[in-house]
This record gives structure tokens, C-alpha cells and sequence, in this order.
């Protein structure tokens, strides 16, 4: 321990701060910046601040799609700026307990019975939130029910889902989860589902509930499933965790959504202060120091504790979607963004650490440290020591053994992981990525560059289409499919390959001497 | 899709390989560097492969700590440089196949019947790889057994995963793993388990097996236990999937390892040869291209396959670890490395693709496509079209999103996931990792780095030990204790926080103006 210097601990007394009413701390002495440097970000972080709340008053914060930016409302409905949504919020909250309670207490059932298990089916958005929750708040002996997920289209990792819940279907509950309803890969997990009930007689209609806008596809699909929950246009996906689409799922599995909720609404009253002790000011801070507000440093994600393994997973999404962006705010290029990764400590003191304190120099640290061990009591595995001491000094050593060589780190500190304190997290991201956004000039709710695939995907689809079609007629090699159809051979080439790997597809490969001489023949 | 020329075709054309032996092909189309870029490469990737084929033969290829590195004996015995090791190598997959085949028959059982759990307590190489494998060819229906882990000293952890296996632990085979026998999660992980099975009445030696090296402590502690298996020090953690660290566990859950190894070693064979065409140097070529040899861009990993989403955490240990180096193998300090992060397509289209298109162009990705869709065949969900479809399509549209806004691409095509398949992966990385090491003149065979993080956990425990001593006599605070110990105050002050928030280790902590002022006291 060669930082026991005098002042190293002044600088820590400075910059380690407690927030009693969040049950969290924020350590930022591993961050070579002073005070100065927070200083005089200061104007621009209370412009942050005053346009967040603007944003929260209800103000389009979202200019390309014209919406509003709402979020924070779902945990403080008195704070929506109008009448008609702090009642929607409140009712969909009452009506999530409710249809919760009713499951668990077998009023709504399943053709075997009480539902034991929750399918929830979703992607991105509709999918990690409640992943993350699920398996940060899960507890095996305790639950109510179960939970497993479609969350891509992938036909075999459905089958071993469905395998799992082998002859479970007529107690599983399933959420079908899509903003706009019009989701692919969302849309193909329900008719797989639907086809798996329907194989052993089941009605689908009647084991489903969905969460979707008011008026979408699914929406109508869902107009004789047990239930249908909305979902509004100014919550986004990577924001929707304290909605009904997150809410729901936590629910059921028997997590007390109130104080999640509740830990929500105590970081946001929190955060929304102009003081530069805020938590979320500091980790903008510190994530701007670090790549001078370029994002030439990732954010690198390490828990110390098994239930947040997945929290790497949620905030790439939450981050990188909202931050990775090709313009600012003015129009200019900037190719902006913000690289976060991260499994668990210590397991990755055993994976990555070594490049981390050796290798590049291109990260900073987000060390989460979780006080309390476990539930019981510990036996020691040595003399007064515990398995949970072992854990803490890993991610303390691991810490020092950065800074020695300066790589710098931030480190939050919660007490447990419980409902309240994963609200906590959730809100304290979310503010944390809405000011940085600020501080960087670009606009942290849209997603431009995700349609471009989705568009890519459709062709290649339309494409495919064709090509059965042109096949039907005669065979061919991918260059001749493709000069009929006036298609790119490589497409041609890559669909037709594709198909000949799946023999219901029947469709014959006739090797020639190089891949490409191929011929692909309907049979 | 506006790549649809004839030159793009053309490239597409020379730089698409296909590899029949091994049921893969690489595609370098879509890495911006020409052929005269890989031909002035060819003596660097000669002299790599020459400096391999040399650690093939048993050189010492890990000089700081004296080695030989002969991970690829492990699938091909015969090439082993000793006549000793090869009959060792022969010896272990023959004991691995004959008690997993005495477990499946019910000789060797628990003392409530057949075994159907594994629990496999290990971290880093000793858990990664086992995890890996376990997801990507498991298969709920048909596997003989099932998998659970202790992979982390977490406390909270080992409890859920204990709550799993509530009431099946005398049908539960542990596999404690540690090739050094030293590894203090390890050790954790076991001392937890042991007292699982005490505190039912279970004898935790006649349901327990060993992987470790000979002579270590784990080694001699197990000597009572129904097996051990043999580890050697010629084999790296991160590299020993294809030793009993790998197969023990994948022959228990009915994995082919037969079929497993014949894929390693064929890609071996393969990737041995002095050829442009050799996948492993297409890998290393395509990184060096990309980060210019320096690292400076990520390899993003993107499996469009639920079966493979563990890949990127097993290969952030196998590259990061490899090649996150401060010094060259000349002693110049150098800080190399590749950073490694993914998860899986096209949930990453929701979660992070959006940077990867539109945001900082500071990565290269890594496709791995699955021709296979399912086992069974698949229903319609529109048209002619399955989910697979879009699986294929949405991994095709990202590729070609990508490349519109100039990012990089490598893909990777196998068959199916398979063990042969998962066995033709390994090995390619791990050769790729050893040809890439050399171009960049590293070691990639040792990690001094995650010494100095052990060492100041090691520290963090040795201090709370006193803290504890110096507490029972009377109360005080952190600077206080800090002071009498002529200790690190910080250090002091977070070990007393992490003791006082779990009531067993009974110190009260009296709370005062600033969190620093908190007085603690044995209670």
C-alpha cells in the first residue's frame, strides 16, 4: 500500500461522498483531475442540468423524432406535465400490482394451473432491463415465479428456451414486449411461442399479456390475450426499466417494485441538484476528464458481485446507444460516443486486469462495490476471514494495483443489491448519461444509425424472396441468379448458402471447383 | 445495397476462403487493406509462424517463468516433445471419457443416487472455458448432466447458485479446478461447498473431484476424493480448454470431446501452413491492419447465435490477457494490448450497434455467422421466411451498415455449433493470439500484471486481520486505527465499512458529522 501517503487520504476525505438517503458513495480520488478542472466545468454542467430540466417540464428533448423525453415522470408522476400522463403512469402501476397479484394468488392461471414461470419475450430495450433486474434481484428459494426470455430472433436458442420449459407451457406466463409492435425479432419469438402452445394444445390467447403503444400491431394481436399494458412514445427503449416494461416482469418474479420505483425517485430528486457533489455531475465529470469529452476512453464496468454481472450488458446499451452518435447538436460530424464493457470481479482479475494495469491506457474504471456479503452469516475460510473478505480485497488490490500504474478509476459503493438500490443505479445512469450527452453537444435519444441495418436486413429478406422464386424456375450459380435479378452476387451468394445449410429449405448445393461456382438447385 | 458492383464481387470473390476440412470460411472483404499489405507482411507472419512451430517442439516459449507452452499437444499427443508427456496427454483423455462413462452408468454415484449436477468451482482459465462450452453445446433435452459454477469468491453468489441445487446435492459432483491448487477463490468456493454438504450430513470427499496440478495443495487435499486429474504447468489457464480443465466437465454434461479435440487439432494442421490462405494469419493480419499493431482499435465480437454469447468473455481472457502487455519482449515498455468486448447479434442492433456505425470508428468486428438455423426445421413466419431468416438477414444488414459508414468487418462462417466446430474455434484463436504476439514482439504466455493485484488483496486481508486484533481492545477511528497500525487511513476506513455492514463480524460502527469521523467498535 504505497499511497498511505497524507495526502493521498486528504484527497480521499475530499473526494469520497456519501449520499445516506441513496445508500451510495462515490470515490473519484482515483481520478487524476482537481478541483479546478470541476470547476470550471461548471457553467456548462449547470446548462446540463437546467436543459435536463426543461426536459423533465416536458419539453421536446428528442428534436429529430419530436417527442417528449419522459422518463423520470415514471417514478414521480406529479412531476408529468399534464394531467392525462401522471394518470396513466399511476394506473399502469396500480395495474401492473394488480395483474401481478392476481397471478400469484391463481385468479389468472394457466390450463395447468398457477403460473410458475414468466417467457418474456423482447429485444434491446424490451429485454435487457428487465434481464438485468431479473438476475440482480433474483432469488432461486423465494421467487414467485421463473424467468426466461426470447430476446433475438435465433431459432435454436428458442428451441433450448422452449426445451427448458418442456412441459411447463400451461404454467408459463408469457409478456410480449414491443414500443412499436412492429419489432422482427420480437414478432418472430411470439409466433414460435404461439406455434409451441398451439403443438400441445394450447391456447396462446390465453397464457399472454403484452406491453405495447396503444394502437400498434401488437396491440391488436394482444386484443384477447389476459392483458395488454401501454407503453408512450416519450419513454425510450434503453429508458424503459421503471415502465411497464421493466415493472412487470419484476413483478411477477415477486421483486417489490415500489422501492425500485422509490430508489428511482430518490436519485432523481437527488441529481437533479445543482451542486457539484451531485453523483451524477461526478461521473460526468470524470468519464469527460478521462477522454476529454471525446470518449477516447471506455467506461469499464467492474462489479464486484455475481448479481450485477449484467449491468455491463444494460449500460452498453444505455450508453452507447444514446452516446455513439455521427452528429452533434449543431449538425457537425463528430462521430461521438462512449466504448463500455465489463464483466464481474474478481472473475475478471483472472480475465482482462492484466491488460487493464499493464496494457493500453485507453479506459477508466468503474469499480461497484457492494458492502454487504450475503444474506446469513459467513463461516471463515480462514481465521477471521470470510469468502466476502476475499472479494473486498480483491477489488480494493485490483483498484490499487491500477492506480499504481495510473489507471484511473472511480468507484460507487451501495450497501446491498436490493430493489431500492438497483433503482438507485438505474436513475443515477440515466441522469448521468443525459448530462454528458450536454456536456458533448449531441442528442442522447434518438437512434439513426439502427435503421440502416434494419433497412439492410429488409433487402436482403426481399431479396431472398426472389431468388426462391427465381429458383423455382431453374437452377444456378449465384452470378447467374444474380444477373437475372439484377441483384449484388454476393448477396445471391451469401442467401443461397444460407439456405443450402438448411435441408427443410431443400435447396440443393452442387459443388464446383471454387465456392462460387456453386449451383444452387431448387429440388 | 450499393456494394452491388462488379469489383466489390470481385473482391469478395479473392478474399472469401473457405476452409472444407473445417467446416469455416473467413472473409476479409471488408478489411480496407490490399493484397500488397498481406504479401509485405509475409516474412514478419513466416518468422511467427517458424517461432511456433519452434514452441511446438517444446522450446521454452515462455521465458519469464521458464515454460513450455504446449497447449496444441493436447490434441495431438504425437507431436508432444517427450514421450512421457504424450502418454500423459493419452492417459488423461482416456481417465476423463472412463469416468464420465462410470458416472453416467451410475458406478461412481452420490450418496442419493446417480449424479445428474456438475458443480464446477474454478475462476478465470479454470472456468471460462468450461462456461463457454457448457453454453454453446448444451442441450437441456439430451445433456447427461447438468452444469452450475462457482466462478468468484462472492458470498451472495455461491448461495444462489446453492439455492439451485437445494436438496440435489447428494446427486451433485463437484469439480474443483485450480492448476496451481492455490487460487484463493478457489479455495473459497470449496471451503463454501464443503460446508454446503457438511451442513446436510453429505461427505463432500466421496462427491468431488480435482483438476490440479501434482504435488499442489489442492492436489493433496483431494487425495481422499472420488478422482484427480492431472494438470501441467506446460499448459497456460487461458489455453487449457482442451486439457481435463475443459474436457472433464464437457464429457460429464455428454459433450463428444473426441469430436471437440479432432476440431482443435484440424485447425492445428491447418493453421500451422506458411500460406496467405491460413485462417489464423488472415486474423492476425486483419488486427494488425486495423490497430496498425498498436491495439488502438477494439475487436468487437458479434456471434449471430444465442449458443455463442459467452465467446467474447472466454476470448477477453484468451486475447487481453495474451497480449495486454506493459513491456515487448526486448524490455521496451510498450503498453500493447487488444481490447475484446461483444455479446451477440442482433440484440446488439438494440443495445450498441449504434455507436459501432455512427459513433467513434475505434474498432474493428468480428462476425461469426451459423449456416445452421435449428435441428428441426423451422415454420413460416411470413412467407417463405423463418426466424433464421432473419437472424441471417440482420447479421448481413449490420455488416453492410458498417461497411456504408467505413467500419470494418471480418466474418467468420461455421456449419453449425457443434463440438467439432466449438473445437475449430479455440484453436483458431489461440493461434491467432501466438502469430499476433510475435508480429507485435510480446509475450503472450505470461501475466505479471495480476500479481500486484493479488499481492495488495493479500495486503487489504493481512491489514483487516489487525485491524480486528487492534479493535478487540478497544474503539476508534479509522485515522486512529490507521495511526496505531502506522497503516494506509483509506484502507482502514474501507475495511471497517465493509466489516460493519455485515452484522456477524459484529463492529459497530457510531456514525459522526463527516462519514470519516465514524467511530468502530467490537461488539
Amino acid at each position: 500500500m504505497n499511497t498511505g501517503t497524507q495526502s493521498m487520504w486528504e484527497r480521499f476525505k475530499q473526494r469520497y461522498i456519501e449520499y445516506p438517503t441513496l445508500g451510495l458513495s462515490i470515490d473519484t480520488s482515483r481520478m487524476n483531475y482537481d478541483e479546478a478542472f470541476v470547476t470550471s466545468m461548471k457553467p456548462r454542467l449547470d446548462r446540463a442540468l437546467e436543459a435536463m430540466a426543461e426536459l423533465e417540464r416536458g419539453a421536446i428533448a428528442n428534436p429529430d423524432e419530436n417527442r417528449m423525453v419522459g422518463h423520470y415522470w415514471l417514478r414521480a408522476p406529479e412531476l408529468a406535465p399534464t394531467v392525462e400522463i401522471r394518470r396513466e403512469i399511476e394506473n399502469t402501476v396500480a395495474a401492473v400490482k394488480e395483474f401481478a397479484r392476481a397471478v400469484h394468488d391463481g385468479q389468472v392461471k394457466g390450463a395447468a394451473g398457477t403460473f410458475k414461470n414468466v417467457l418474456l419475450i423482447g429485444i434491446g430495450g424490451s429485454a435487457l432491463g428487465p434481464q438485468f433486474v431479473a438476475n440482480a434481484l433474483g432469488r432461486p428459494k423465494t421467487d414467485r415465479m421463473k424467468m426466461f426470455f426470447f430476446d433475438n430472433t435465433d431459432a435454436d436458442g428458442m428451441d433450448r428456451v422452449l426445451d427448458e420449459l418442456n412441459g411447463e407451457l400451461g404454467r408459463t406466463l408469457c409478456i410480449v414486449i414491443s414500443k412499436s409492435g412492429g419489432t422482427k425479432e420480437t414478432r418472430n419469438g411470439m409466433v414460435e411461442a404461439q406455434a409451441a402452445y398451439r403443438a400441445i394444445g394450447l391456447d396462446f390467447d390465453a397464457h399472454s399479456v403484452a406491453v405495447t403503444g396503444t394502437g400498434s400491431n401488437l396491440d391488436k394481436t394482444a386484443s384477447k390475450w389476459l392483458k395488454r399494458f401501454p407503453m408512450w412514445d416519450w419513454v425510450g427503449g434503453r429508458t424503459s426499466e421503471t415502465s411497464a416494461v421493466g415493472l412487470l416482469s419484476a413483478a411477477l418474479q415477486g421483486v417489490n417494485i415500489d422501492e425500485l420505483l422509490a430508489g428511482a425517485k430518490t436519485c432523481d430528486a437527488l441529481t437533479r441538484e445543482k451542486k457539484l457533489t451531485n453523483p451524477a455531475i461526478l461521473l460526468a465529470v470524470s468519464t469527460f476528464y478521462s477522454g476529454n469529452g471525446t470518449g477516447s476512453k471506455a467506461m469499464v464496468i467492474l462489479p464486484y458481485k455475481d448479481r450485477l454481472d449484467l449491468f455491463s450488458k444494460y449500460l452498453q446499451q444505455l450508453v452507447m446507444e444514446s452516446l455513439g452518435k455521427e452528429k452533434d447538436l449543431n449538425g457537425k460530424v463528430v462521430h461521438q460516443g462512449l466504448t463500455v464493457f465489463g464483466n464481474k470481479g474478481s472473475t475478471d482479475q483472472h480475465a482482462y486486469v492484466q491488460q487493464l494495469r499493464d496494457g493500453l491506457n485507453n479506459f477508466f474504471a468503474l469499480f461497484i462495490e457492494v458492502l454487504r456479503d450475503r444474506e446469513g452469516s459467513s463461516l471463515e475460510v480462514e481465521p477471521k476471514t470470510t469468502t466476502g473478505d476475499y472479494l473486498f480485497g480483491y477489488y480494493l488490490g485490483t483498484r490499487q494495483a491500477l492506480f499504481e500504474n495510473d489507471r484511473e478509476s472511480v468507484t460507487l459503493t451501495i450497501r446491498d443489491v436490493s430493489p431500492f438500490s438497483i433503482g438507485v443505479l438505474i436513475a443515477l445512469f440515466e441522469r448521468f448519461v443525459g448530462l454528458y450527452a450536454h456536456l458533448i453537444g449531441i442528442n442522447a435519444y434518438h437512434q439513426p444509425g439502427v435503421e440502416a441495418g434494419k433497412k439492410a436486413a429488409d433487402a436482403v429478406i426481399a431479396l431472398q424472396g426472389q431468388i426462391l422464386a427465381r429458383l423455382a424456375k431453374a437452377a444456378g450459380t449465384a452470378e447467374q441468379i444474380a444477373s437475372d435479378l439484377r441483384a449484388d452476387p454476393e448477396i445471391v451468394f451469401k442467401i443461397c448458402e444460407h439456405l443450402a445449410a438448411n435441408p427443410e429449405r431443400k435447396l440443393n448445393r452442387m459443388a464446383g471447383a471454387k465456392p462460387f461456382m456453386a449451383v444452387y438447385k431448387a429440388g
